[in-house]
């Protein structure tokens, strides 16, 4: 099959989930009715119950698991926390727009769009060609904006629709803006992530888990992100829910008690290396990965693991998921390390869950706009003589020096490390002066000795004060859901071979409903016997639907198998019946006291269905 | 006491409860570094879990019990919706601005507190300006803009921080907006309520129902209402938590299948009757409110009967909550009924959930908005004839003689109903002309003989089609939690007699963690039989927390009433250990290998701590 193949192949696949999904309800373009606003979607019925079930699931394993703080803070938020954490500077796209009609298109993507189109279709392409185009969509996200601007115009791209041309890029800010309280004066956007509602509460839940590191805080929550054109579906949205975990560390220890629960597993990973020499992603052990230095630090590594067992558990096929180390150039300046869990679906590979060790950034951000110190205290045993730098600027030499700048002047004096300061200590005392870089004045200026002096003192600390490295996992609940669909669809020919019936094949965990119930005729006495089961069922705690309509049984399962139900009653006696399994569609026949029972068992899986094949008639109908 | 005193007290008492509320992080004002943003709160960890716990309950109450088609839509809503919904025309308050700083105030606001002052504090008032004061506290919410300058023109108030004179009341529309995509054209919104997004999608969600009445859609979400000057702490808040529903009902028929589930049950109500009389609420039986007409039909009665049972169920006081009907006057036009379910905190009567029958107001508006007939069809199972009215305006006639305003006059003749076009064709036979009101004009014109024909035919039909019914039950989620926090809070005294120990007795179903674990000291016998309870409690799915400080134990249970913790499992043997309720302090011993089950049941209520207190030995300490 060639590449056109593939991709039709893979479009058709789409298709047929999508459809399916939309005909059931799993999601709804929302207002639609009114046309639809782009990049917003409604979960219906049987999406919702699926997405609950997912975050349930996320409570469970990462929350209750690590003891973790939950918190839950407004979408609406003001500007200086978002300024803080750099978001109103640079949460941006490169943004075009049609120079006669207005409409906006994102400039990255039509670079993108006339790439791939060349080398798809062009037959003429020269092989030089061809490798530049392919290096532009190596270099794509590196780009600025002047050089995607040449690029636009050196290749003569025009707006897709029009054909008019476009204007140069310039960015866009990607948040929803808004204006807080009735005077317009106050400035807020809906939050892009819910991260920083975590970070501004540090000192908080630092006291609240007894001063003691590390510690880790969750949140669950909407997002928003008016993307400039939404593509790819249900995977690029302007509103998702995120959830996220901050767990807050010591820089010198990021080892983590329980790794060794994680160390065996096994999973595809893509470092960093492999990705630049051309290589495969390939399966490593991440114990093995995290002592080979290849993932930085045990609680990465730990997270990475965690997170491989939330995804496979909630149905992600191992095959199709990796773990994809950033490059130098997509990784924030400040991370000491981030790889994306990637999940193979008919667009690509799409991140869905970023766990990045984000170091000190957040909390010193916010504690420089805020001016409250979000660190954490380790209190030495017994006080410890520690060497400390001491560095002195003479105010008064600086300030005849300097006069308007001294403030900066001294303020980058004091902002040394020790290398840096040292450094300068010996320069001043071989040459009497030095040149020294002062970044907020953007220039050179001339130190003389007598301007600052420099010591290494011995002091008694009682204890260690220190800003703590955070590491994120953050994940895109909608995102995950969606490749989850994907790789649980399947078709397969119906009794008489006419149809092709749709199969998902949820866990019982993930599954919308976990068991149906079908009285096969409509009688009362059957009926009666279905009220019995589903009062037992609601007892245990299993979701289900019952379905009294005469249609046929095979109808009926099939409805039901579309919506991915793992288990199916059928009322077919007064005091047994008959358990079918979705996959394997085989039967078996249970009494009607047991059933509740057996089924809750089934999707507990406390009982496998092998076990129960093996306990209970089996049944041919 | 005095009414001062009174006030005094619950003063004192609020700060009592928010002090701890705020002091153990159930909440925590929003970005508190930054100096917060007013009307905006986190959920700190315990709010968090308090709020999953409604949350939870309510989900298995309502959408569960009754099989309800929940979703979830987005918070950023286009302009179109609310324009059919009517926020954008009508979803104001009433400002008015500092004449010279700008600050703006609720004018209501202002008038009431100039009313209240001078009722509790001016001794020199008359009878007679006392009684003009009362009166315009209770017409507060039906002043116009107007009317309501004049009355603060008229006593003279002033800005109450600069005394600066204020500027007339103007409406201010109390939702986020904000812009959707890149072009700055296309206008959105922050939705004030979820209703709307059940609304619009009515069509497939009957069509997922099978094409059925009645059936219930709910959702569960964030709402945004950007008041002018926020009040009542955790009470009005900008953002909060919805939960709604929206049943859908013939309106022909509003019986409930289920109501005799809850016709006994028996709470206090406040029909509208008694308060225009100055009666007290009184407890009525649902069943009887609704066969004596008091409420207007049984699904309404239904849904106060549940929500009665959920508040109870959650710890709400039920002689502190009542049913309060409401007023002619702040009902909507097209509302059939409405009752409020209002309860008693510090702060007064609070209202925090609706429960409306709203009518066929929403799907009309947003069919005549949208052009998508949002009805609902009852197939006859053979056909009926109908007697049916024919209204068919001569457009020949009414164009020569309206001219532009034809189409309005039209459309005014097409909207009669049966009992307006009968009377209107007994006058145009008796008098060859008659006066006809079009609204949409404003004015009356006149019809003649000529120009329309009026008649009954008769029909055969095979369905009916009509515009279902809404009953509407809207919890505001925040205020039931905060009143909950009211309720459930006490003090009493430490052992020694010299502190006063803060409890919330919270019943286990909202419990932020169900139970905790105290080694009674640090050893690590004692330690490893806590790990051994904990991994047992994590079996049977009991949250908890393990406290291995050394801190006396009289402080950590101190500590965990201040959480409401219901029961407590301390350490201090290796075989059997102790556990203690929460508001009682009674203890019992149980064996290590029971605990986790026994404290599961009495979580659960299978068992009661009475019958626990009965099989197993007390414990003294």
């Amino acid at each position: 099959m060639d590449a056109a193949q593939e991709a039709q192949k893979r479009e058709a696949f789409r298709q047929a989930v999508v459809n399916t999904l939309e005909r059931r309800l799993f999601y709804i373009p929302s207002f639609k009715i009114y046309r639809g606003v782009a990049g917003l979607y409604d979960y219906g019925p049987p999406g919702c119950a699926v997405k609950a079930n997912v975050l349930a699931f996320w409570r469970q394993h990462f929350v209750r698991e690590e003891s973790m703080l939950e918190i839950d803070c407004p979408c609406v938020t003001p500007e200086v926390v978002l300024k803080a954490s750099g978001h109103v500077e640079k949460f941006t796209d490169l943004m075009v727009k049609d120079e006669k009609t207005g409409t906006c298109y994102r400039a990255d993507h039509l670079l993108k769009d006339y790439c791939k189109d060349k080398l798809e279709k062009d037959p003429n392409l020269s092989a030089e060609k061809a490798a530049e185009l392919k290096h532009v969509l190596a270099m794509l996200d590196d780009l600025s904006a002047e050089e995607l601007g040449a690029k636009i115009k050196g290749y003569g791209i025009t707006a897709p629709d029009t054909k008019n041309s476009l204007s140069d890029p310039y960015p866009f800010n990607l948040m929803f803006q808004t204006s807080i309280g009735p005077s317009g004066l106050s400035s807020g956007y809906m939050r892009p992530e819910t991260a920083q509602g975590i970070f501004v509460n540090f000192k908080d839940l630092y006291y609240f888990n007894g001063n003691k590191l590390p510690f880790a805080a969750a949140q669950i929550g909407q997002a928003f992100r008016n993307e400039i054109s939404p593509r790819q579906g249900l995977l690029r949205v302007r509103e998702f829910t995120l959830a996220e975990i901050e767990h807050f560390v010591d820089p010198e220890d990021k080892s983590h008690p329980k790794f060794s629960e994680v160390s065996k597993l096994e999973f595809f990973m893509f470092p960093r290396e492999d990705q630049v020499s051309g290589r495969q992603a390939r399966r490593i052990q991440i114990g093995e990965a995290v002592s080979q230095g290849i993932v930085n630090n045990e609680t990465l590594g730990y997270f990475i693991g965690r997170v491989y067992l939330f995804l496979t558990q909630l149905g992600i096929d191992k095959d199709r998921l990796r773990f994809r180390q950033h490059l130098a150039n997509e990784m924030a300046h400040y991370a000491a390390d981030c790889w994306d869990a990637e999940i193979e679906c008919s667009y690509g590979w799409i991140e869905c869950v970023g766990i990045a060790d984000r170091s000190a950034y957040d909390l010193r951000a916010h504690t420089d706009k805020s001016g409250v110190p979000l660190v954490a205290h380790e209190k030495y045993s017994e006080p410890k003589e520690v060497e400390k730098l001491v560095i002195t600027p003479v105010k008064k030499e600086l300030g005849l020096a300097f006069k308007g700048d001294q403030k900066k002047v001294v303020e980058a004096l004091e902002a040394m490390g020790e290398k840096e300061a040292m450094e300068l200590k010996a320069t001043l005392e071989a040459k009497g002066e030095a040149e020294f870089r002062v970044c907020t004045l953007n220039k050179d200026v001339i130190i003389k000795k007598n301007m600052v002096s420099i010591s290494k003192e011995k002091r008694k600390e009682h204890q260690r004060v220190f800003t703590p490295s955070v590491i994120e996992p953050s994940f895109g609940i909608g995102r995950i859901i969606y490749c989850l669909y994907e790789h649980s669809f399947y078709t397969r020919a119906s009794k008489d071979g006419d149809d092709q019936l749709n199969v998902f094949h949820f866990p019982p965990l993930v599954a919308p409903i976990k068991c149906t119930v079908f009285p096969l005729v409509q009688n009362q006495q059957y009926e009666e016997v279905a009220k019995k089961i589903a009062k037992s069922l609601t007892a245990v705690g299993i979701s289900y639907k019952i379905d009294i309509t005469g249609t046929s049984i095979g109808k009926r399962y099939a409805r039901t198998d579309e919506l991915g139900v793992p288990f199916a009653i059928t009322v077919d006696y007064t005091s047994s019946v008959t358990v079918r399994e979705r996959d394997s569609k085989q039967q078996i026949r249970v009494n009607v006291d047991e059933v509740a029972s057996l089924v809750k068992e089934v999707n507990d899986g406390t009982t496998t269905w092998a076990d129960a094949l093996s306990k209970y008639p089996t049944h041919s109908s």
